[in-house]
């Protein structure tokens, strides 16, 4: 028997040869990582030559991922298959025909918006919502016909669930955790999670302190309760994890992550002046060799074996296989 | 038994519905086109996204080929495999980077130079040629790297020598023909051809008016012979066909090729004040459905059965199957 997958939904870590041994330490076989946040098409290529070379320089860890068979060939051969994803559109500008081109080179999700209103669509923090745009639409249906997935992890909730409406196929929310068990900006309505699984959508846990109940103290207990409870409410399979990692990052990092090239005035987005960087890890989750802490955690929680392994890698397996490759 | 197969070196047509049926119509079941001659990177995207469309819109003429494997799909079910290919290292502009996402774009050829020196290496228009560049070497080891195909069709005699010796792997001349038989500057020494075929390396024989004998009005049988004694010289196994058919193009087109950017004064390359556009085409090869001309003019010059086939396509699917994959 394999051991089940173990897949997560997003990290966005200071990359280096100590992360990628501890993702093998902690037998993470696939990894969605973020490599654009206000970045234009072409220094989004850079991003990618910067993975091209970590592949090049790290054979005996990583490998691309591009389907999900590639996850079977990285659990088989003790590696991380590596997936890239988008959180804000801007890579693709103002050009439709972007959207096959960074598939491409390897995008798997994009984000129809960070935050801000876009091209597309409309981000959770601004005021007003006005759902998805016309070039929002058409990018859609493209992205749905190469097999780019649509991530609407940051954005307001008429988007959101205008989205889950108009793909033809289903979309995921990557990592966000729901706004009953801890009421953030960035958490989603119990509305958009039950239209976005209803469709076959999938919600990845964001293990990232803003999105949790008491932040930094959030116990495992309460995070693997209000799976358990996510799980009764939306069906376990349309669930899994994506941790939001970011780890060893600079705070100037969150500082381009929320303020970009956009304003000359500084935002704190889910932060604060006092509290303006990355915020402690809670102890139970702090890299990437704490999976099985989740993983127990979730057993506990009352999880049977089964809806515990969709959880951990199995639903995303899922997923990628469906949703990666062209209509 | 298949069909053996037929292949097109290089054409750079103003594509049309009518030029795609008219592949099927000649049979053609691969063609290398050029999508770059002075476009940068993001211009040369754009040509990429122009060709995706015409894959979405012509799914019964057309397919992007990226393996020798494709072609078997194209052959089977009575498509063209269309593979990329730049004359000018201009897409990948001062980052060996780029070499790899323009090969994850579908990019199989390269020119290290079109007629003028470039960052690689120096073409066959300039005074001077000191052979191949610090960032030269480089390249064409990324390129063996990942399975983009150096080629020098447009380079000077001394950089061609230096890249095939630098190489790891077999280089090709996509289009050109031997000196000895038309002495053109485009057209190639004994030398180069030798020293080009011992490693492996392909010549892909022109039928662009200005690399061949008496121009427009060069007979079939001249061109057929030239390609007898060219077996003869380097061994009919390293011998294809690349026709530069530049069918419907305007003189705009040939004005882009030849100026670019890089002047304000007009050059006009291979032709004259009196002859600045596209030359007429000899009339036993005029369009995609004149490939059968050909073949039966290489049995008439007393090539065999078997080398027909290879010079006609075998070869240059084994040499796609070979070079086109990374190391």
């Amino acid at each position: 028997m394999s051991t089940p997958y173990r897949i997560d939904g997003l990290q966005y870590a200071n990359w280096s040869p100590k992360i990628f041994a501890q993702m093998a330490e902690g037998g993470v076989h696939a990894v969605h990582v973020t490599i654009a946040y206000h970045e234009t098409f072409r220094e989004m290529v850079l991003q990618v030559e910067r993975w091209n070379r970590y592949f090049e320089q790290h054979p005996d860890r990583l490998m691309m991922g591009r389907t999900a068979a590639d996850i079977d060939t990285a659990r088989a051969t003790g590696r991380t298959a590596v997936f890239f994803g988008f959180q804000n559109p801007s890579p693709i500008e103002d050009d439709i025909g972007l959207v096959e081109i960074c598939h491409s080179l390897g995008a798997r999700f994009m984000q129809l918006t960070y935050n801000n209103q876009s091209l597309l669509a409309t981000g959770c923090y601004e005021d007003e919502d006005p759902g998805v745009t016309r070039m929002g639409r058409q990018v859609i249906a493209e992205m749905n016909r190469v097999g780019l997935v649509v991530d609407m992890s940051h954005s307001a909730e008429r988007s959101t669930l205008e989205a889950i409406d108009i793909a033809r196929r289903p979309i995921a929310i990557t990592h966000a955790n729901p706004a009953w068990w801890h009421p953030a900006r960035r958490n989603k309505s119990d509305a958009v999670l039950r239209a976005l699984t209803a469709r076959g959508g999938m919600l990845g846990f964001s293990v990232y302190p803003h999105h949790l109940r008491d932040g930094s103290a959030c116990s495992l207990q309460s995070f693997c309760e209000m799976i358990a409870e996510s799980a009764d409410r939306y069906g376990a399979e349309n669930l899994g994890i994506g941790t939001d990692l970011c780890q060893d990052q600079p705070d100037s990092v969150v500082k381009w992550m929320r303020v970009g090239r956009w304003s000359k005035e500084i935002d704190y987005g889910e932060g604060t002046a006092d509290n303006a960087g990355f915020p402690p890890m809670p102890g139970w989750f702090e890299d990437n060799r704490h999976f099985g802490n989740i993983e127990n955690g979730l057993r506990n929680a009352g999880l049977s074996e089964d809806d515990v392994a969709g959880i951990m890698g199995g639903n995303w397996y899922r997923f990628f296989a469906e949703n990666f490759v062209p209509e």
